[in-house]
């Protein structure tokens, strides 16, 4: 099974014509939740009946929530400015990914979502459309926003906005991450706290990572951009590299990502880069490589594994599968559930609790997360979520 | 079948309990397409699959309107200013007369299309904020908006966009209304340009119905508003009404409705106005009445019939329903096959010859328009659309 998946999954076997063809006219459907073939039921769910529904809501618009589908719609918005690896490309060449996030928050979330595409990159304008849009949905799932805009775009968004706002590029990579580190330590037998941890990219998804990990009380922390280590007063960081600067590397490291290696106990990959093997064997004995870029791993997985006891990277025909899928349709799912108002750090560490949880059982060096198809992540993910904001005080 | 149709589809019928649970969590789900519960399915959906469609659009932006939904998916606008009967409730109230019109699209014209309600009822802002989501969607339904706000925003929405929009309280209900007359005349064996025709109301479907009954070569027609006959030089008429009274009442008409119906031939009423049975009475012998007030008819049908040769209302429950699912779903699917960029005069009144033919064998004072559940309507609408789009070369 696991072997037929990594075979019939390799996307270099799926021919190009089958990929067309599978988004020819787009991937979504709207439809309505029931038949509106007679009169009757035209009578009912439009003119006349529609209006004592519209009038309710009207005298008490809390009403809004029970009666439209806005409080449980996720908006999953882009500005096509970091798609995948594609970077800058546009809304309109950025809506394929968009409405694949959108099936994707239906199939293992339960959720309707719908993708807004915005032909400006400008945040006020962004922030101000969203704004103005706020009745429409119930939340908003950034997607592919280029940093550093990214960073001001969301808090601005959850400052505006009475509702769900989350990045996933950020979030929904760091707690899958935290996940899957925490799959491994419970593999190896480790406590979390004590890794030195080497995070190679300082973009939308590495600061992420690097602050869930801190939140989780990872201690030592050391972050690379394409100019090196970051650190305290290095040349021409912006607000918040220099901000990251203060919170990660206590050893004062310098130099680049070869120096940075050596000894540490985590290599995460979350930049094109490539790291010779070299400077992976340099690390510490019985390491922990997650090589996440896509599709080109930072390193191959098979020539990780000479020198690492676990490795992860976020292709699907390799074991440990490091995907969004395992958080944010759970994420929002629980968030709305709950009538939360936004997502706290604290729910951000629930679901990487939960995802690992559902294999709490299984775990092994090649299962230290679920795989994104388990169906058991989504409902465990949105549970916990709930009860984490339920908990925290930030429902309605 | 008429009969339990009439019995059965009676609202006061149909229990406030069942109108609420059928609203109950909204009355539209989004979907995809194909099922996305294996490796192979998501690494050709999504990523790395994914990626060749976005670099694709990238590289050529026109093949947006092949692999995306976009281009044949319709945004059904609204700030909630004019609901149905109910007037200025806001957009949430708004959002399930919304709701109900996007389901209407799914099953009358096989169209995606997806409610967004602005928290804003600034023009300025609105066509702002469709300019900036303009990659998100393939049209524009504006629905509910206040006159006269709707005539300008649905100017500059046509100006700034790229692609069909119409308003549809307007031109939906004069393309209806248009069809239902020439239904009418060749029942009655009328010509309809020697008809004199009575307007009561001057919003937004008084307005849209006087300027295509103008197009259709009616050249007696008079407008009636809150205040009486609209005719030139009227003390505190707004820019609309001063262009309708120049096109209008070419008698030369003052005084009250009652005055304007002696020797008409047609009332259209659009106005929660009621009309007293004398006054329908002094109308010339063998006329039109369509009292299209909504829930209540400006004048008892059966009681119209006493003095009219035919009458139709916009209710479900009595025959000849003046519905505008006879025209929306099957004009913004033939613009859209058409690949139209705007919705021009001819595509209306193509649309309305489309609706009449559909019944063209069926006619009977009884049956001027088709039901609007007559499933034949939308694809005869839409062809007709998509050809006089063609013939204008209004395509891209």
């Amino acid at each position: 099974m696991e072997q037929a998946a990594r075979n019939d999954d390799d996307v270099t076997r799926i021919s190009d014509e089958e990929i067309f063809a599978a988004h020819e006219g787009g991937k979504l459907t709207v439809g309505s939740t029931s038949p509106l073939d007679t009169a009757r039921a035209l009578s009912i769910a439009y003119t006349p009946g529609v209006a004592k529904v519209s009038r309710a809501i009207a005298a008490d618009p809390k009403l809004a929530a029970r009666y439209t589908w806005a409080h449980r719609l996720v908006a999953v918005v882009s500005d096509g400015t970091a798609v995948l690896g594609l970077g800058d490309i546009g809304p309109r060449a950025s809506l394929p990914v968009m409405e694949g996030k959108s099936a994707l928050f239906k199939a293992y979330g339960g959720l309707d979502s719908i993708p807004i595409v915005l032909d400006t990159t400008d945040v006020d304008e962004i922030v101000e459309t969203l704004v103005r849009l706020r009745p429409t949905f119930g939340a908003v799932n950034l997607e592919d926003v280029s940093a550093p805009r990214c960073f001001e775009l969301e808090r601005r968004l959850i400052e505006a906005l009475d509702c769900p706002v989350m990045h996933d590029d950020q979030h929904g990579t760091a707690i899958v991450v935290l996940a899957a580190l925490r799959g491994a330590c419970t593999v190896l037998r480790r406590d979390i706290e004590p890794l030195k941890v080497v995070v190679a990219g300082a973009g939308a998804a590495g600061v992420a990572c690097a602050k869930i990990l801190l939140a989780a009380g990872v201690a030592d922390i050391t972050m690379i951009d394409s100019k090196g280590v970051v650190y305290a007063g290095r040349d021409g960081l912006n607000r918040v590299k220099i901000e990251l600067a203060a919170l990660t590397n206590p050893r004062g490291l310098t130099g680049e990502l070869a120096d940075a290696l050596v000894g540490s106990d985590v290599f995460l990959g979350l930049s094109a880069a490539t790291v010779p093997e070299d400077a992976v064997a340099r690390m510490a004995p019985g390491g922990i490589v997650f090589a996440l870029s896509n599709p080109d791993p930072e390193i191959h997985p098979d020539v990780a594994a000479r020198h690492a006891a676990i490795v992860a990277t976020g292709r699907s025909d390799f074991p440990n599968q490091i995907n969004n899928v395992l958080a944010f349709p759970g994420i929002f799912r629980g968030a709305l559930d709950a009538g939360a108002r936004r997502i706290t750090e604290r729910m951000k560490l629930a679901a990487a609790d939960a995802i690992v949880s559902v294999v709490a059982d299984e775990l092994a060096p090649d299962r230290i997360v679920p795989s994104p198809l388990d169906p058991r992540v989504g409902p465990a993910v949105a549970a916990a979520v709930a009860d984490a904001a339920t908990a925290e005080g930030v429902t309605i």
